[in-house]
């Protein structure tokens, strides 16, 4: 059976970071979220912070799903295969991505349904070959949940001897995974279908209201009252279960976590219902134009950094964040106080 | 008298762009925010994107204000000049995120009132000591107006000269210029004070109201149908008219431009009455906490790329837009198409 713990985060820590940014030479909280996030850095660093955070790392999660059989996809199947190879390849969104951010793209292959070649960079984690098709059954076994968790830990600890990273971003690669994220979702957040069920990659009308259809069936079949290991089983993709894995991996190794959009918050739903101090590891990335990202994000009590209307997965809205991590702890430990630089306060008499 | 024209920006370049971005191997418009970012910049450049956009340029205009005799400041004058100092001396916030921006910083002296040290990047574009007290009288003549416009244009050249720049930010600092940029804000857009005035760098309530009551007398001044440059005479601060020639003669050479928050919105409004194709130059980098921002940039056109919380200035918030430039540019110039790819697009028949 699967199990991990997950350290709380350094709330003293978090304190004196605040007390240092309250007295930076700017207006006190004039840099807002920047300042915020810098707290929850030094609370998951638990003293100083690896500024600027040179080692970077993105793990890319994939599998295919069964449930694409139902028309829930505008692309076919064959096409996570292909984009694994275009990541590898580096020339897919994430690569132009992740060289503005210089961090390294890792691809964890947890169930992925067609032949993939080696590569240096493609890290086997293989549950299965594509999940059974939710809308008529599970999408794997109780013990397939276990493995796909277990496969996330050591597909960290793996990226942790080649990369060393002080941060990491998380995303996902699987045609048919928002119908299964969706799933998970409502599932773990009470919301409805109908609030959280998306277009993904780009489907009508009719393939939304089919695939609102094919999730309410799928929870009918979970009923209430399921545990977290049930629930990913009826309702998971390999690479959903496997992330979390990952998240979790990260979690205990308390390396900051930069969520991408809708599949990594079904994951991280999942990672907070097996260990709920994993989410003070976790950083919102980016608010994804996919419906109910919004809603899971709140469930998870995460505000995201990003808003630009992004639905692309790949962790391509996680690593345009990476660039504010390194803005946040060069703001802690090379900005100076009011009292280093001699440089009047706010709480001198004003000249009049 | 100051005159300078801007070219129109190249809509077919812009076209074109959005052709190749809707072929490459993601789901169409998936990039959002990004993939506008790139059309906007390759209807700036006119042709292909000098990716990853390397020489990057900070220029921070700055100005006392005769207004803080109000007390509508909570830091006292002399702040201004310590700040350049701190900017110059590499620990305030700006030199933070210069260096995660990997952008170089310059100064612009278009008005300080107190003694400045010389420094290889700091720009002397003085035309005053300091405004009048634009709560009593004109902040600065006309000719002022056209000499700060002329001090701008000449910043940015001997930026251009030294950086080269492929994109500029731009920010300001001058205790007090909220108040100014507020009536300028007003003026330009037709909005009350109540709507625009904002805290600046931490008022509190009475001193909110001092701040609306004098930006009101100043309005009421200036009267209505004034012309851009009496409004920029009796409203402006040396620093906001400064930031407005530097915004004209980096849109003059077609370098693509980052606006921080609140004030520069400010000289912008101005750069547009002057020269209206300027603005297809700009990009709003962020939305700033302070009042009235939001409804300036509703005013430019111009719809802002981050929402942080931040309200700073020193160009704080256009630094952290620098890298969605980049991404942007990498995507357009790095990714392969579905074709080059050899990956199956969304008109192929989904599996079933």
């Amino acid at each position: 059976m699967f199990d991990i713990w997950v350290p709380p985060t350094d709330r003293e820590a978090a304190r004196q970071i605040h007390e240092r940014i309250s007295n930076l030479t700017k207006p006190l909280g004039s840099l807002g979220r920047i300042e915020e996030l810098a707290e929850r850095l030094a609370a998951i660093a638990g003293g100083p912070l690896p500024s600027p955070y040179p080692r970077r790392a993105i793990v890319v999660g994939a599998g295919d799903h069964g449930v694409t059989a139902e028309g829930v996809s505008a692309y076919p199947s064959e096409v996570t295969a292909q984009m694994i190879s275009a990541f590898l390849g580096e020339f897919a969104a994430i690569n132009a991505f992740a060289r503005m951010a210089r961090a390294e793209v890792y691809v964890a292959d947890f169930g992925v349904a067609g032949e993939l070649v080696a590569h240096p960079r493609l890290l086997d984690a293989k549950v299965g070959r594509g999940t059974g098709n939710l809308a008529c059954r599970a999408a794997m076994s109780e013990s397939d949940v276990d493995a796909a968790l277990a496969a996330g830990l050591r597909v960290y600890a793996e990226v942790e001897a080649r990369a060393h990273p002080q941060v990491i971003a998380l995303g996902d690669m699987g045609i048919g995974n928002t119908t299964s994220a969706a799933a998970l979702i409502c599932a773990f957040t009470g919301e409805t279908p109908e609030a959280i069920v998306g277009r993904g990659t780009g489907l009508d009308d009719d393939g939304i209201r089919r695939k609102i259809a094919v999730v309410e069936r799928a929870l009918q079949r979970v009923g209430e009252g399921a545990g977290w290991r049930r629930i990913a089983a009826e309702l998971g993709g390999y690479e959903i279960v496997g992330i979390a894995g990952v998240l979790l991996g990260a979690a205990a190794a308390r390396t900051p976590i930069l969520l991408d959009g809708f599949i990594v918050a079904a994951a991280a739903l999942l990672a907070r219902a097996i260990a709920p101090n994993a989410i003070e590891y976790c950083i919102a990335a980016h608010r994804s134009r996919e419906n109910g990202h919004a809603l899971a994000l709140r469930a998870l009590g995460l505000s995201p950094l990003l808003d630009l209307d992004l639905r692309l997965g790949e962790a391509s809205g996680a690593a345009l964040a990476f660039p504010l991590i390194e803005a946040a702890a060069r703001m802690v430990c090379e900005m100076k106080t009011f009292a280093e630089a001699g440089v009047a306060t706010a709480h001198e008499p004003i000249e009049a």
